[in-house]
């Protein structure tokens, strides 16, 4: 069986079997019930894919995959393409976002060459997992080989395999790709489905201009390759209008959770990878934490979609990663308070008054 | 001329000297302009007040203040008014939400003394500030005289210049008090001013008939101290209707705001002496981030009122200065993008397209 075959028939819904023991150890902590409001949820969230009442403290690790997309000939982006390369010799010298937010929460960050269209062979420290110099342009061919898609897959499964191997049990993931919301939002538009006008955003800051060149890019090529109907196949539209990062991304969120691996997702690019992983299995969603509502128009409207709440709503619109990792504080904060805030009983802490129609209530 | 004359004298609005150049140099930064959304508003309040281009990483403590309240005879809480002081023993233990998310943030947590109704001069660790045992009932009597409330607010002040001469530039807030929403929704209701309905909220989790009480014991209140028209002296409305704790915290945004020092404002009760502080000397309010939307029904309004927008929203309830401190590390994080992210020249990284009409944009 192949490795992706594998993880998405490994991939099991999160057993409720915990789930009363559980609430009933954050209800015993010193604070009035619900008073540490979706921390809790968070914890709670975390214990049962962990499978312990009082989870360990997340081991962390933060994979960000870079790869260039063929679509940014249609002029889809604010930057040129070869910012990509340049971002990731950036992150190797430590001096972009993801490597100061990784270095402020702690969080092991490790940058992977899955598709950038730049020979990256000689650069220390990448992981070099490249399946080809960038995807082709969606708008007249397909953006990858069904052999392709199904390699930078693995990629992803891969590495969450090792991740799961050296102990990680919070993943978070980033990417880095000159012109990726176009990709992510072609995949959002088919997969949600959704209209292109509520989906498309501006991305890194297209002007007015640009911002209907993408559109009109995301409709030519899902005409080109007939996806204009519903029920997609998730694989396929991956395949043929996705992004050699964004099919990375899916494998790792496959892979974790086949491994029970809890995995904060960071921005935009990455829900969409997240909508394709949990298409391909929907057990996949009981894993997935989402980071924060990113700034990019269309998010909203995904999040709304899949009837998420992300931990945090900072403006954001960078990806990297930067989203995942902050919020992940905010889940070892969570676990934290599980295992070391006294219970009410340990403390001698009263608790509520009884209610009632008299007295104090 | 008192600690309070001259702190409030002290304060004065931050200036806009360095605005260009700390933008300027945000700017710079390898991302593209506003990408990191709130983050870099915070990371640019903090400069201007710190009057530093690229400020040093803040140096933080954060300051619970522990105060009883005589109109808990009323009926307004959900628990027992000895919670308050098992809860600062349990603080002393360690296992308070606050202890673990201080230590989470590398915060340093003090925690004062400034009205408790027990005899806590045994207890080793807190800050004995004490002004009196718990404030009266404010439905019968003013809560405290105008030497007492000077008193609490002095304690607050002092703190803020211990912190000062101990190089603390991130202040946060916190308390601890069965009862404390009661006052503070009686100082927001007074000094914004605004509805009963809208600022009276459940608290720790009051029943229906708990909220009632509420509010009938804030309105007999207002009644009762002729505060029920426009312009009320916050001084006045302080002393009749506040509380001890809040005093204090009132006293500490004055001082740390007269010695420059950012101060993270906590949720529901905090906000209550920030609006204090700020009708006492408006240029306060520059000083001032706002870490969380509380869960308590009138934060919402309160917000709204001063036009702010809290960086976290977690549906927190619970005070202690949890949500500062979870807010705290963000501002760490903002300081460090400013001083550890490279610049597009450092980097060698592209800018922008020229936006035009034709080309990429």
């Amino acid at each position: 069986m192949s490795l992706f075959e594998k993880a998405k028939k490994d991939i099991v819904e999160v057993s409720s079997e915990l789930d009363e023991q559980i609430w009933a150890h954050i209800n015993d902590l010193t604070k009035p019930p619900g008073a540490l409001g979706e921390l809790e949820q968070v914890a709670f969230r975390f214990a049962r894919i962990r499978r312990e009442t009082i989870p360990a403290v997340p081991k962390k690790r933060l994979y960000t995959f870079a790869g260039d997309h063929g679509v940014t000939e249609e002029g889809v982006s604010a930057f040129p393409a070869e910012v990509t390369v340049q971002m990731v010799a950036n992150m190797m010298q430590g001096g972009a976002a993801i490597n100061v937010f990784g270095r402020h929460v702690d969080c092991d960050v490790q940058v992977v060459d899955v598709g950038v269209n730049a020979d990256l062979s000689a650069m220390e420290g990448v992981l070099h997992r490249k399946v080809r110099m960038g995807t082709r342009n969606m708008v007249t061919e397909a953006a990858m080989t069904e052999a392709e898609v199904m390699q930078a897959l693995e990629v992803g499964i891969a590495l969450a395999l090792d991740a799961a191997a050296d102990g990680v049990t919070l993943m978070g993931t980033g990417e880095m790709g000159i012109g990726n919301t176009t990709p992510a939002a072609a995949l959002m538009h088919v997969l949600l489905p959704c209209d292109l006008k509520q989906i498309v955003g501006r991305g890194t800051g297209v002007d007015d201009v640009g911002l209907q060149r993408k559109r009109d890019a995301i409709a030519a090529a899902v005409r080109l390759h007939s996806l204009d109907g519903n029920d997609q196949d998730p694989l396929l539209a991956l395949q043929k209008v996705g992004g050699l990062e964004i099919a990375a991304l899916t494998g790792l969120m496959l892979g974790c959770a086949a491994k029970r691996i809890a995995v904060v997702v960071d921005g935009f690019i990455s829900s969409a990878a997240a909508l394709v992983a949990c298409k391909l299995n929907p057990a996949t969603s009981d894993y997935l934490l989402f980071s924060h509502l990113s700034a990019e128009q269309g998010h909203r409207r995904f999040v709304e979609g899949l009837g998420v709440r992300p931990i945090l709503d900072l403006g954001f619109r960078l990806g990297e990663g930067t989203g995942a990792a902050l919020a992940m504080s905010l889940v070892d904060a969570s676990v934290k308070m599980m295992r070391e805030m006294a219970t009410f009983s340990s403390a001698g802490v009263s608790t509520a008054l009884e209610e009632s129609g008299e007295g104090a209530a």
